[in-house]
């Protein structure tokens, strides 16, 4: 008898009205079962099973995923190079799979699902195993055909996932990413004891963290009703918050039908500042890091041009800015490195409370599946 | 006194109604003034200025850029990829100039700009140097910013690009990027001669397959009625036809304001398929190459959940299909290298004349500038 570890996730909708807004609720507890597999909390070091490839050596780290997990990988990328200075390529495994791209001697392939069942993303590692790449795979599912198919499985342990839009298969990715990012750091020699210890202790409160952004549902909601009426949003963000602007465009598209957009905060200029009227809110990421006078900036211009924004940041972040926005919900202050997995809940609760509100089949979106086993 | 080459752009709309629409119909000029520049018609092999690095020992070439321009350096990750077997990192300026990203020993980092003034563009440069990487330019105003400050520059011959949606600039510095990826591929052995003077000789033939395209000018304009009155448009496409659905999407953005959004087809199931019902024009951008059938299985999806499909293929492609799509739009036949530069053509008209049927201002989009010199 195979037993699957679930502390913190449980079967059934219990007091939940829907199972997308109980696997939400579940992320304090599932983001702490993982940080358990991953972190040594006395030390407060990361503590990996054995890897197929050394990253002290490792010449380059390929990243393929598809939908959400794929927006877990481009964080992950931001993070491998700044902490631990390793070349990372990510791609959309629906794009790798069929474009030959030429992969390095003694490379890695880091294949990233939650089902460990999507076929373009198998047919990626197929093909990177063919290329003499070492697999490691990142899943929730780990009695999956990619996970018989890698070198080595990183588990997450978010529990059973039955709402179609991915939640805390998400933030438990982030976290096993994080933690592997702080591991390769290490072997690198880019961080020394001390920043181990702090970037540890950081997602060591992740969870109690998570749990202070829960309480901020009530207000997410009220915003929610608001854009609910709305055709077009845009997401924005910098670095790590680029992604999670992705996520939450991803998000509010596949459950409310809201055509929503993520773009890079630095690019909006380039385009997308053209669809910005009255009628559009602008969702802003924006923890106070070092980018946060750029986005700041990006959010000035879209509010000359008449766009309402929401403005997700931290305490300082809302002080700096002076309550310039339309609405500002602001998060607790979190090591920078930690707040694309804290970001995320807000952006997940902004597209339940949102469908909610248009009356859509919140757990199972209309043309969608939990599991895209078909290219 | 400097002269500026200029043969096939004039300055002055002429007979055209606006700018943009003279700079489309300029593209089989320009684009034949470019090849010129670079490409041998009588030995059918590409001549490339003395690069400042070695292709044959390249560990990896970094290109970055913003907005259109990215999208050309987007298509180039394809090419070089494939038929060069060189590693490319691609990346947004704005992105790009603030993650620390680690650059290899003996790098090259390429940029790509229309005016040379863009200013995320010029740091992203300048990051890239401080790290050791020499830096080659794509540029069509030599006599810029970034032209000082590059090792070499590799000069678009566009003339004057008046309309802020960039148009012919895109395709000219598509042309020069394909000439560059030729030239890599013979230096690293990738290629043989035989196959140089095949290619070379689908790029010599572009000028006039463009011209055929621009005859398809009236019935993409009746399209592009229909597309007006919309509010949501999704673009489509595998391969390099992907960046040619994100250009799509950009310029209708641009210059129509309607929200345009560019998938890749494969990556559609994984959330952007929810958006789609009869109200979503989708345009799949498929030329008959070896994604072919898994671009028109994608379209099949979306035709099965009512989706009114736009299909811009070939007249191989048209027959594959069977008149299933609503509208189809057969543009020649051409090797699938040189497909981008082509259907470039057709995205750039339906924005063009759904901007016309709305009513905007064509040459002077709100809220954009021609040349983004601020964050």
């Amino acid at each position: 008898i195979k037993q699957t570890a679930m502390t913190g996730a449980r079967v059934g909708k219990g007091n939940f009205r829907h199972f997308m807004l109980k696997e939400i609720y579940e992320q304090p507890a599932v983001i702490g079962d993982t940080l358990q597999r991953y972190v040594n909390p006395l030390a407060r070091t990361i503590e990996m099973p054995a890897l197929p490839f050394d990253f002290a050596t490792l010449p380059r780290l390929t990243i393929v995923a598809c939908g959400t997990a794929y927006l877990a990988g481009m964080v992950a990328k931001y993070w491998f190079e700044q902490i631990a200075r390793v070349p990372v390529e990510l791609d959309i495994a629906s794009e790798f799979r069929y474009r030959e791209a030429p992969l390095p001697k003694g490379g890695a392939t880091m294949v990233i699902s939650q089902s460990g069942e999507t076929i373009d993303t198998l047919a990626a590692l197929r093909y990177a195993k063919s290329q003499g790449q070492k697999i490691l795979s990142v899943l929730n599912v780990p009695e999956s055909t990619i996970a018989r198919e890698s070198d080595l499985v990183l588990p997450t342990l978010a529990g059973p996932e039955i709402g179609v839009a991915s939640t805390k298969a998400f933030t438990t990715q982030l976290t096993v990413l994080a933690c592997l990012a702080i591991s390769a750091a290490r072997a690198r020699g880019a961080i020394d004891h001390k920043r181990e210890t702090e970037l540890s202790q950081a997602l060591l409160e992740v969870p109690a963290r998570a749990a202070e952004v829960l309480n901020h549902d009530e207000s997410i909601r009220r915003i929610a009703y608001d854009i609910a009426e709305t055709r077009d949003v845009l997401f924005l963000g910098r670095g790590t918050s680029y992604p999670i602007a992705l996520e939450g465009a991803l998000k509010l598209k596949e459950i409310s039908y809201i055509h929503a957009e993520g773009y890079a905060a630095g690019e909006m200029k380039h385009g997308p500042i053209a669809l910005i009227d009255e009628n559009v809110p602008v969702v802003v990421v924006a923890p106070s890091d070092d980018l946060f006078e750029k986005t700041a900036s990006n959010l000035q211009e879209v509010m000359a041009r008449g766009g309402r924004v929401i403005f997700l940041s931290d305490h300082k972040g809302a002080k700096k800015l002076g309550g310039k926005a339309a609405i500002t919900v602001a998060l607790p202050q979190v090591d920078p490195f930690v707040a694309p997995i804290l970001y995320a809940i807000p952006v997940q609760l902004l597209a339940y409370h949102a469908a909610v509100a248009k009356g859509t089949d919140v757990d199972q979106p209309r043309n969608l599946a939990k599991s895209v086993t078909v290219e």
